[in-house]
């Protein structure tokens, strides 16, 4: 039996991850949540998407004693050079508010017109083992900002976020959809690709 | 006699562009304001600091039949990836409200540590002649983010900001501190001494 440790107290990412790594995890696996394995918040100090998920996923394996799967991830937005990045989640001032950050992004931008909208949602996957073994990976989903939200599906952004090739907002699509293709679909089939190959987790 | 019109609303941008502008122009010069001219706001649909000073000088000599000069300006955060940047003035999400942008722009660094909070004053300034001449200028101030707000000078970021060198944020500096080497004051000087050589202003 491998244990893996989620290091997430977000709910919706929590359900995301649990799709998406559902099938790569062997039958002989337990996934604990967070919460389930008590895991106090670490500060997430780091200045990308990539040290902070190292730093949630340090924090986990030390503090279980199993393997720890964390991400980090947000909305990079063209004109905003990037931001707001790895505060995504707190871009109004208070962790985790989605309605609050989505409508100050869409009241930044006014009217900036569509073809400055361009955006990306980003995702950083770490993964460290009780032994010290760090492995981390990134995905990108390309798309737009939309003038307004729309749809009642996913978390974060996903209202206000257009993938390309889509005329839908993330919210409005299934997570069969969205999963599909997201940035966190892309960073985790690569970090489930290499823990595969991994002994001893 | 010369007639100038300068592009703004903002009151603590007219002071700082008239202290600055006053000893380059001549005796024989005019200077009005945006409210003295009748100016209307003008959408500022550019994604550069200097193509809304173009925007905003341009309309304000089409306008008026005089040589028009107008800013952009804000702060760059470089975790932000420069960020704010052009969304400055409106970052809270509604126009103006100084004390909203800096408190959440505060908020959303959180404990971002010291070493990581460098940050720009930055500001294009643009004249453009009744008959279509176009200039442009920038210029710097390099600094940081304080982590709270010091000083009742200066308006915008200034008390959240402290210029390299300095220990005092920019709004606990005097005016003749801060103008003495503010983004403003270099891109102003610049375009000072292009006009000055310009003909039939």
């Amino acid at each position: 039996m491998t244990t893996f440790v989620l290091a997430t107290h977000n709910e919706g990412k929590k359900r995301e991850l649990l799709t998406i790594l559902g099938p790569v995890l062997g039958a002989d696996t337990q996934v604990l949540t967070a919460a389930e394995a008590g895991l106090a918040d670490v500060a997430e100090t780091g200045v990308t998407f990539t040290e902070n998920a190292l730093i949630k996923a340090r924090a986990a394996a030390a503090a279980t004693g199993h393997t720890a799967i964390a991400d980090d991830s947000g909305i990079s937005v063209d004109v905003l050079g990037g931001a707001p990045g790895i505060f995504s989640a707190r871009w109004a001032g208070r962790h985790g508010d989605d309605r609050a950050n989505l409508e100050l992004l869409l009241a930044q931008l006014g009217d900036i017109a569509a073809e400055h909208r361009g955006a990306q949602f980003r995702c950083a996957a770490a993964a460290v083992t009780a032994d010290g073994r760090e492995f981390t990976t990134e995905g990108v989903m390309p798309g737009r900002l939309a003038i307004e939200p729309k749809g009642e599906n996913g978390f974060g952004y996903d209202p206000i976020f257009v993938p390309e090739g889509s005329e839908l907002s993330a919210a409005e699509m299934t997570a069969e959809e969205k999963n599909s293709r997201s940035h966190r679909r892309f960073a985790f089939d690569a970090l489930a690709a290499i823990l595969a190959d991994e002994p001893n987790l």
